[in-house]
């Protein structure tokens, strides 16, 4: 990889990056096409990385399907897939960590503690190897490319980062490939995640309450869907994810929940 | 930086890399003279490093003579002299740091815990910034560059590290900027320290005893010096910093004291 980027630097080319966990969806090959329109060199990895994973999620059953992958993006034009494998990154009594003090224990951070210590030390790892000049993350992981973008300016990585926003299903629901687990009466309640994303968008508009009075009503409407068990509602300043009491610049709205046991995640600005 | 050291890349010069707190000796010349034959371009970089103190330790009186480093530096033939403001190094709401786990805990760790997640930290800031092909270090500090040893190998930064060994005064005290606290008779109490190593290593080579027998010996001389009083000394496996019950293999022999209020190590393998 490092071979491939290097021949490629010399020849004063420019080299886009796409980090990925693989079984490709709509968010990601919008992420693909902007880099493929954007750049000379575009590299997709696909890596399921384990450190990233709590010690009870879902790491081992992580849906996986390399060569519907590798097809994919055969037809999107990519340059270089690198695929790594788990013992070829964690080598040697693997010891070394990097992370983002405080960002990384808010929203998702308090029931994942060591998950954007993952993240945050994989990204490190593949940008060190990759050396892209430019990144391309999705909104949906909104706290993840936060604090990804705190981590590259912090240690003074020389990559540009743009976030893209959010690809959806008809129906609203935002692409993730944990979508593949949720049987069809989960796949149905899904959606009302987003919807109480809209009813907080729309209060919101109408300076309808405080955010705390927000959040009592999307619970309201999310309890209407039995399957689903809410982990955090959050209406936050979306750099430093404080809790907002009102709503007057532009503000975070996230939730993650269970759907029946997949843990899903949706966000927007309001 | 970043575009001086572009420049040379894009020319297919090679960069050397001597990371220092400036108050320049001969340890850090030997560095430089090493780094000047071996590569095209020597960048040496003078940074009083905040995160690498402990609150209470000697930050705003560590020595500082920038004008003499430079001039020093330019009679040696070095290039670029690298010497960031620590605003500019830890701006808008710093909150990263890279982390070595268990090898930054042991030995300096123990009394100065912060100590080399500060080290970590800087060097990979320093190593994203000045790009480097090799980069030069003091076996005068043998935990640390171990450490970033690791750090470097595990995160894939792609820079070759070579570790050059401790330059002494004539007496056999190593060489440090921190010398410069020392009073006469504490300058001359100091060389306990090379002389307790010394013991160690002629108790080793004649196999006369444990490991803590030796340690006890060294204890035995050190404490002649009542200016002298030991942080630890330690007999250890030099990777993983293990103590040894016995010395069969290359082993590490550390001490750390203080002379007076200066704090002062000083390591050999025996």
């Amino acid at each position: 990889m490092r071979r491939l980027s290097s021949a490629a630097k010399i020849e004063g080319k420019t080299i886009a990056f796409v980090p990925t966990m693989g079984y490709l969806h709509d968010g990601h090959i919008s992420l693909v096409k902007t880099a493929r329109k954007k750049s000379d060199i575009v590299v997709v990895s696909i890596f399921v990385n384990p450190i990233q994973f709590e010690q009870k999620e879902d790491l081992d059953k992580y849906p996986r399907d390399i060569k519907m992958d590798s097809a994919t993006l055969k037809t999107l034009g990519v340059d270089i897939l690198f695929s790594p494998d788990e013992k070829e990154m964690y080598k040697g009594f693997y010891k070394t960590h990097v992370e983002v003090d405080n960002l990384g224990s808010k929203l998702c951070g308090k029931t994942r503690p060591d998950h954007f210590k993952g993240v945050t030390t994989v990204v490190a790892k593949l940008l060190s190897i990759v050396n892209p000049d430019i990144m391309y993350l999705g909104l949906k992981d909104f706290q993840q490319q936060v604090i990804i973008k705190k981590m590259i300016g912090d240690l003074n990585i020389p990559v540009k980062v743009t976030s893209l926003p959010t690809v959806r299903e008809k129906d609203g629901l935002a692409m993730s490939s944990r979508n593949s687990y949720l049987n069809q009466d989960e796949r149905k309640a899904a959606t009302v995640l987003f919807r109480a994303l809209k009813l907080a968008e729309k209060l919101a508009h109408k300076r309808v309450g405080s955010a705390d009075n927000i959040k009592k009503q999307m619970k309201n409407l999310i309890s209407s869907e039995l399957l689903v068990k809410i982990d955090y509602i959050s209406i936050c300043n979306p750099l430093t994810f404080e809790e907002s009491k009102n709503i007057k610049s532009p503000t975070l709205v996230a939730i993650a929940a269970h759907v029946g046991k997949t843990r899903l995640i949706d966000n927007i600005i309001i």
